[in-house]
């Protein structure tokens, strides 16, 4: 399909200003023709435009340098919404966000993730459904569902291709499936690089700057942006830092290499470690057939933050493993910042950030060039469902593709 | 300084032109117009600049399918020359290389490295010049200068950031300096980088693809290209492979880092272990003191290749723990191929590329969306300096600069 070049050069015009009006909350047409290097008609025009699709408001009179005062713009929030779906293994969080990228508001399914994904997508649709009734969200103002996952992905077909949870989600359609049981859009892409688009969506982080984002709920993934998109390489299955080796010689991970960073790092490894403490799993009455097991790691995330020496040595150790990965995607992509993000940073995240940033500052190979800051996300625990709902945004909005 | 947008859009044409020129080897310019959507008017216009200025040349007659005969145009090899100097901690290899990236005349400067680079860098440009003139190449012909080393650079600046190898070099201004001596542009890059562009150049990779090289002389060294461009991050001081960890518990490098890979897979490393095997080191007769560490490092790859089990389990150790960190950079950059490029491959490097692939292929994480080819460059030893002088060529040429 051949898309008239005309457009598409007013399109990614479109995408710059309203990006510009995003990361800037208010701002005046001079000073967006000065950050573009536009015309003020053709900004004017642009705005026109952006205002006329009810994207953009009024916001109100700013001082001017001399002169009379400068008539602000910023995002109309209650303009559009999008939908951001998290299938982790042990939970389905759904949030919708509005324009500015804020929870509007969300929801979390327990088991949905664990079933055939036959089963599994009718229900995400129905919940989908049911929240945007709840929020009062008129189905127009809906630019799309953000669905986000673990796992090796063929982004352009919205197909898995890992039998994760169950063996039907391979190859299985996705994508495809969910747009049809909502008769929306729906898009597919990494959870952890979602998390990290995420962040730049709410200003947490200069959008021409190159950051990474080491995400962890149950696994761990990883995304890196540079200048405000995701680093896609060949197939769009990149920055997976939870399955890099950390140790040469280590046992066989199930994703076929040795000595993975999430055997050692991970919640499952600590909580494993915990288990082998009869002390420390007395003290916290650890369960030792526990399914869940994000909240025996959250028992072990909260003992070490109320100073147990066991609990906080076992975190120490998991963030020390997540500070050497975070040196090795420092050294790798040269990046500014790294961002946690995921429901396991949500106890002890300052921990981490501590031992991590410790680990940057040593460590980093061009640390004599700039510093590499870490920093918790700002979306917290559902940073990847936030993230999938911003990546809608990010692709319909400013990217030209809307 | 303002560019003019009108040269800067016809300049972003040509370049892209000349690429797909160089890429094609000989092309119609019907095909030209097909391969970039512009009209058979701009590409007549674009063709007639470039064969004005003597880059290209008509190349006799292709078959068309159907209709008359299309005439073929292909890049002069003789237009235009750029130099490479790759500064080595041994040696200091300098090439001069012709539009077409093949190298027309080499020299290797022992010593000069280890030098200061007050006394470096005119000993440097001497050699340039008197390779230019041997070669009877007409500096009116030569581009620059690419000066490619180790370590972390600011390259803006043409300053390297490392006090290697002897404490003068640190924040020198050496792209500068020589470019005083020479008169001529100087750039300065990194050798692994400029290794990995040099494969595109000389049509060894896909230009669309997204591939890594490692880079392999008495360290390790990286580099990443994505779509015929060298991945930067923030300050250009990517892909430093050699200094990720494989062992979160080794042994404190010289970096600040811990278990990194040079001090496992580097030529160093190889003959610190061929030492400790009286039987080996006899058999060889490895110099206890031997200051050439490469000649050492060579002889023990020659005995691997000749099927010393001794040697052949060194080098084999070596390639797995190369593997490894050719997984993490598959894992991360999601790459299509890796190319193995340096001196440090000459002798054995058909081992190196077997145990490579085989790991690659056993661990890559999204092996199921994509394989990953491991290749030897096609610059063999010289391909850091080679890159240095192709990197000349595409900054110039193709990249809208020139």
């Amino acid at each position: 399909m051949a898309t008239s070049p005309i457009w598409a050069s007013r399109s990614k015009t479109r995408g710059l200003v309203l990006d510009l009006i995003r990361s800037a909350r208010t701002i005046s047409r001079i000073e967006l023709a000065e950050a573009t290097g536009l015309t003020g008609a053709t900004i004017s025009e642009v705005v026109r435009e952006l205002m006329g699709n009810g994207l953009v408001v009024e916001a109100g009179r700013g001082m001017s340098t001399g002169g009379k005062p400068r008539t602000l713009v910023r995002l109309n929030p209650v303009a559009r919404y999008s939908v951001g779906v998290q299938l982790e293994r042990n939970t389905c969080v759904i949030v919708v966000v509005d324009l500015a990228g804020r929870p509007v508001t969300r929801t979390a399914v327990p088991g949905v993730a664990s079933m055939p994904p036959q089963r599994a997508l009718p229900l995400v649709a129905a919940q989908v459904d049911a929240l945007l009734a709840t929020a009062g969200v008129d189905r127009d103002k809906v630019l799309g569902v953000g669905l986000v996952s673990y796992g090796p992905q063929d982004r352009r077909a919205g197909v898995q291709l890992t039998p994760q949870p169950t063996d039907e989600w391979l190859d299985h359609p996705i994508a495809q499936r969910l747009a049809g049981h909502l008769g929306l859009p729906v898009l597919l892409d990494n959870d952890a690089a979602a998390a990290a688009i995420g962040e730049y969506w709410m200003g947490a982080v200069d959008s021409r700057s190159t950051y990474g984002c080491i995400y962890m709920a149950s696994g761990i993934g990883g995304g890196v942006v540079v200048a405000g998109e995701i680093y896609r390489g060949s197939s769009s299955n990149s920055v997976e830092i939870g399955h890099i080796s950390i140790a040469a010689d280590g046992d066989e991970c199930t994703c076929g290499n040795v000595g993975c960073l999430e055997n050692y790092a991970g919640p499952s490894a600590v909580v494993q470690q915990a288990r082998a403490l009869p002390g420390l799993a007395g003290r916290l009455a650890l369960d030792p057939a526990d399914a869940d097991l994000l909240t025996g790691f959250a028992q072990i995330a909260a003992a070490a933050n109320s100073g147990d020496p066991d609990a906080r040595s076992l975190i120490e150790r998991s963030a020390r493993y997540l500070g050497s990965a975070a040196v090795t995607m420092a050294g790798l992509f040269d990046v500014d910042a790294i961002v946690l993000a995921g429901p396991s940073f949500a106890v002890a995240g300052p921990i981490y950030r501590a031992v991590v940033q410790r680990e940057v500052d040593r460590r980093t190979f061009a640390r004599r060039a700039h510093g590499v800051r870490v920093a918790l996300s700002v979306n917290g625990s559902d940073a990847a469902a936030i993230g999938g709902a911003v990546l809608v945004l990010q692709s319909e909005l400013i990217l030209g593709r809307g």
